[in-house]
Formats: structure tokens, sequence, C-alpha cells
């Protein structure tokens, strides 16, 4: 499971002010901590700074970021010129989180990805405003395989959401997301399927607890990666031990090693 | 879910002494524990007293238990003899825990079930000893809901475990009961799938996880009904959480419940 640190977002409560003062200690410590939690990707977000300060801001954060993980960012941003400046100075190789079928999206984002060696998020959103079916979002999928493949990524390096709506809204949306992942990986083989699973939980108490039992039933469907809290540790245990459970962990060896590292050892 | 509470069972390091010394007392307390905590069911099994004492510490550890909750009971023993004993005792609907497709087995079982209106866990192993693949499994299931229908049993009161064995011992363990569960669906429809699930940890430090992880993915594969320590809060939140992921708590009303009576509240 490929683990996209979230919290270096700047549309959450205790990081815009963070951005936007350039607390450099507090968001290098939220780095790190990300990344001795597991995570293979660190999520960069500067967008609340605003259209014309975004570019500079993303781009110094992404630098902070990467002084102290040695680890690659998702570059997190609605905008192409914020993304080519972080791009920049980027080391190794970047996610692009994220593009949509919409066609003044693609427009945008494909002539940057088409110059860049990286991995890619796409929604399975489009002109159409947000999905409501399977078949929705399935043809969005498609529209975004064909383009980005034309933009020459491997399939591989495509990493496609379903989109995640609140199971409080309609109890169908949990299935929708696992049936989606499955198919998905049926249509467009090699493809990989990514959430940002926190979304399921958005207005029921205690969430913590429906975004990790998601986090299992999406690893469950087929799950390649996902956009999470990696600081919640009990999720991370779940995470460890479903991959031990569905094979993906050979002889436990990644669970052993966590476990033998004292990773479990404070939790109940 | 169907959730069965299985802390009452001699072949426990606590519990053996206290069935030996008829410690009322504590075997009571467990017994509301597990029923406050979410049971449906709760297994009696008296079998470490030998085959000569366990009728009668059988059909006394029912009565005391039903004393205490209203609940039914699952009558776990290796003996016919013992359960006919609990079977005089016990009030409401039991669960017979459990039959295989071992035609010794069958012999002894079968008229047991046939005059009584009982569930019926049937184990997917048969005479050729433990089943290795799938499909060994699968042959024994359909011995089981043949000669359990022929007994006159409903499909829906047939739960058939496919057995679970350590994924420490072999990785492939894990998908296997996965696909068992779907498999038992798809080739006998209206029959329930069962697992003891806590087999699947063995060997492995931080048990916890992994049993927690596993309860959420056979619950996304479809399982019906669960034999498991429903003393484990964590676990149990997990199982509300899931049934309200997959649809089967019909506006979260199960899990708000739950949520707002503080079960989850001194959970981490």
């Amino acid at each position: 499971m490929l683990v996209v640190g979230e919290l270096i977002n700047s549309t959450r409560k205790r990081i815009q002010p963070a951005v936007d003062n350039r607390d450099v200690a507090f968001l290098q410590d939220l780095a790190r901590q990300q990344g001795e939690a597991g995570s293979h990707y660190i999520d960069c977000n500067a967008a609340t700074v605003g259209i014309e300060r975004e570019p500079d801001t993303l781009k110094w954060l992404v630098q902070i970021v990467q002084e102290v993980v040695d680890l690659p960012c998702a570059i997190d941003s609605p905008n192409a010129g914020a993304m080519l400046a972080a791009l920049e100075v980027h080391k190794g190789k970047p996610m692009i989180n994220s593009i949509t079928a919409e066609k003044e999206k693609m427009d945008q984002l494909l002539p940057v990805i088409k110059q860049t060696e990286c991995k890619v998020i796409g929604l399975c959103m489009g002109d159409g405003g947000m999905p409501q079916t399977l078949e929705d979002r399935l043809r969005n999928a498609s529209i975004l395989v064909d383009a980005l493949s034309g933009a020459g990524v491997a399939a591989a390096d495509i990493y496609l959401d379903p989109l995640v709506f609140p199971v409080s809204t309609d109890p169908s949306y949990g299935r929708l997301v696992l049936d989606g992942i499955h198919e998905l990986h049926t249509r467009f083989p090699g493809v990989q399927a990514v959430c940002g699973l926190s979304n399921v939980s958005y207005g029921l108490p205690q969430r913590k607890w429906v975004n990790r039992a998601f986090m299992v039933l999406t690893m469950g469907a087929g799950l390649d990666a996902v956009i999470v809290d990696p600081l919640d540790a009990s999720l991370m245990a779940l995470v460890s031990a479903t991959d031990a459970l569905l094979g993906a962990d050979e002889f436990c060896m990644n669970y052993l090693t966590a476990a033998r590292g004292g990773k479990f050892d404070n939790l109940q």
C-alpha cells in the first residue's frame, strides 16, 4: 500500500497559518513525523495563499519538506503555474495531485505532465459535474486514461480516484467505492486505484473508526494507494496487518518489523 | 453481523478452573459483559471436564448463563450427549457449535439436530482430514448442506465455516478464507458464512491488529456471523463502522446509537 501523508495541506485549520507565516520548524516537524510513520509521499498544498502567491509558496513548501525527509512529494494544487514552480525544485519522481477529466483542467495540466516524469492522480470527475453512478466514474476514468497515456504516462503511474462521498448521506456510497476500485482494475489493466478516504466519514461522530474500517475494506477491494493521516497509528497498524492478511507482505516481514520495532506498543 | 461471544470456553486458561470449580459469579459476569458488548449468542463450552462429566456441566453452564443474559447460547461440544443435555434446558433457539462433514460426527449429531429448532455451524472439514484447497472446503460444504437440509435445517440457519488457518504459516491463507466466503455464498444461495477468526493471527505478535483487520476484510467479503472476543471494544467499533460502510446499517442508526451511547468514548 502506497501511503500519501495528507497533513501538510493549507486547507487544514492548523496548517493555513503555518503556511502563511512560513513556519518552517512546524511544517518540517510534520513532514518528519509523517515520514517516520510510514508515508511514501508527502502531500504539499499551499492553495489557500491565493493564486498569485501560490507558485512561490508551493515551491518553498516542497523545498523545506525535502530538506528533512528523503521522500518525494505529492504536488497538490488546482493551478498549473504553481505545479510548474514546485516541480522546478522537486527532487525525485513527484506525484501530481490532481487532474480531472474536465476539459479546462486537462488543457492546463497535460502540458505540465508531458514534460515531467511523474505519477498522476486522476479524479474520476468530468465536465458533467460530480459523478453520481459508477458508470459516470468509469466514463471519466476512460477519458483520463486515454489523455494520460497520450501524454506518455505509464499505466503503473496513473492513480485513479473513484471519489469518496459520505456514507452518512447515502448508505450505498461505501459499496460504490469498493465496486469502483474493482471495476477500475478490470477495465484498465495495470492502472492503480487511489482514494482520499476520510471523506467517507463526514457527518458521523468518532470518524476515526469509520476511516479505519474503510481503509481495510478498500484494501480488500484492491486499493493500491491512499491519501491519509499517517499519524493515526492504529490506522497504520491495520494497514500493516491487512497487507499481511492479503498476502502482500511476504512472510509477514513488514508486520513483524513494525511490531518488533515497537510501532504498536502504545496502542490499545 | 451476528456476533457469537467466544469467551466462556473451557479450553481457555482462565475459564477451565472457573468451570471446574463451578464459579458461578465469575462466569455470569463474563456472560453479562459479553451481552452488553453486543453479542447475539453466548458460546458455552465445558469440554475440558471430560466426557463423563460434560453433560451435567454443560447443562449447568447454559443454565447459569441464561439466568443473567436474555440471549441464546452456542452449544459448543464435540459430544452429542452433552449437547442433548444442554438442549434440554436451553431457552430460545440455540446454535449448535459444531458439526463437520465427517461421517461419524454426522451420524452422532444429525439425530440431535433433527429434533431441535436450531442454527448449526458446519465446519468445512471431512473424513479426508484438514482441507488444503478451496475445492476441498467446498466439497465438504456440499456434504454438510445436503445433510443439514435433509435434517430439516433451513438454509438461513446453516452457518458454514471455511476454516481459518494462520497467515504466518502461509501468506495465501487470508485470501483463501475471503474467496471461501464468496464461493460459499455463490454455490449455496441463502446459506450463511461464519468464521472463528482469531486463528488467523496465530504465531504473530500483537495479534489484535491482525484479528481486527481480518474482521473487516471478512465482512467486506460477505461474512454473516463471527465467533469472536466481543470485549475487544476496538474490534466491535470496527464491526459497527463496517456495517455502516457496507450499507448494512440503515441511516447509520446502529453506529450513531453506539457512538452516542459512549461505546467508543474511551478508545484510542
